[in-house]
């Protein structure tokens, strides 16, 4: 099933979506619901970020080919062949959802990248749960594009701002709960031109291991985000562009990049 | 004024702490509210963290003599005369109480650190504002301990467990108003003896600076907590022990350290 969060009539509800159409659930998406008998088409919506995490998490480097970019940018920080995974957070401000602008911040230098990855969401509270058990604690995966500012990324301490400047977490566009995560092609396109292909079956760590990993220190909550790392090598967008992540099975998450508008300058 | 969150009779309501009294607030802490007639004794109530933030924040060094023990821990990340903030995510799932315990993960080799600190608590969404601006997107001050695991600290690639593992972020008791936030002393004791001692006229950064710097690419949202950073070296705490970190103005936020429970051990 693809569940959808979404705006319509001013009221934010959730959906699971069929065909050209969203069909209204009733209860929560991480327990029990079931469908109303409230039709909308999906072009009257306005689709959300599926859900409101109270954290979202990267897992370091987690596809062999992108570890000798990322080594160019970051120096020795980053262990060459990881034998765990290297959680981080990526900013809760940076959420963002399908079709809203990634927002190129006016003191950036332009150096802004796309990374389409697959994305988990979590469905219960855990804790120190084991890789085997870890799919009884996601509820489905979605799309997100971890955007990257590569000059602040090399230069900071933290990836606060790197990757977590407000808009530089694009997710979407619903949640398919029926689907083999190390089994998805995330593909990236760049104003409709392919410029990144992956396969979750080459990530270094599944998800079950990254969420296995974090919730030995840390309790994973409903509606947590779970990044599946990037590969390869990334290009920069510029303000006009519109970029997609494309997880054949799941959909797509297409988002336009605009200038930061600068209220000072009125 | 001093404001405090507390659970009283299962209900979760926020106070104004009077002696040892607490008075009922209606409305928002961060808009508008009034004191209701509804008092309660300190002693009968259990005290909260102060907020629910969004998003918890440390600024990097922050005292210069912090550098000197920082850079031992973590060889050459950190610039050593810093010329702004370096912002980081102390994970939002750390966040607790006042006498919550400390718990001292089953896995940490146990050199687990307190670090005294006084945390900016946000009243306003805020973008973009200056230090001089910053002041009017403050509602006050509080006690926080940035409990710290020097070991995972100088392993991992980020701060996310060795500062961000469940419990790691005591914070409270409550948040005092109206109080000068460079003029603040903070003392750490460690069952009873003191251990650390800082003043916030020696910060890098002020508060104002710090919030001032985060807002360029991060919207800040009520309630959302910054630490100031920490002074000198620490000491490793046990379980057993408790720590105090005291500042005269605001209060003395106190927790013991516990041991983690094995329920594998059962």
């Amino acid at each position: 099933m693809k569940i959808a969060r979404f705006r319509a009539d001013r009221r934010v509800a959730f959906g699971a979506v069929m065909g050209e159409e969203i069909v209204e659930i009733r209860g929560s998406i991480y327990t029990r619901f079931r469908l109303t008998d409230t039709h909308h088409l999906l072009s009257d919506v306005k689709l959300l970020p599926p859900t409101e995490p109270e954290a979202i998490w990267g897992p370091g480097l987690n596809f062999a080919d992108h570890v000798g970019f990322a080594s160019s940018m970051l120096g020795e920080k980053i262990p060459l062949s990881p034998d765990h995974p290297e959680p981080w957070h990526k900013g809760r401000n940076a959420l963002t959802g399908p079709e809203d602008p990634i927002i190129l911040p006016r003191d950036s230098d332009g150096d802004l990248h796309y990374e389409g990855e697959a994305v988990a969401v979590i469905s219960k509270n855990c804790r120190r749960i084991t890789p085997a058990q870890a799919g009884r604690y996601i509820l489905g995966y979605t799309c997100g594009n971890d955007v990257s500012e590569r000059s602040w990324q090399s230069k900071d301490f933290s990836f606060w701002r790197a990757k977590g400047s407000d808009t530089f977490a694009p997710v979407g566009p619903w949640i398919e709960t029926d689907i083999n995560p190390q089994d998805l092609e995330v593909i990236v396109r760049l104003n409709g031109e392919e410029v990144q292909r992956a396969h979750t079956k080459d990530m270094l760590f599944t998800f079950a291991e990254i969420v296995s990993y974090i919730s030995q220190q840390v309790t994973l909550h409903p509606g947590d985000l779970v990044f599946s790392g990037t590969t390869g090598t990334t290009k920069a967008m510029k303000p006009g562009d519109w970029v997609e992540v494309d997880i054949p099975g799941i959909g797509v998450l297409r988002n336009p990049i605009v200038e930061e508008f600068d209220a000072s300058a009125l």
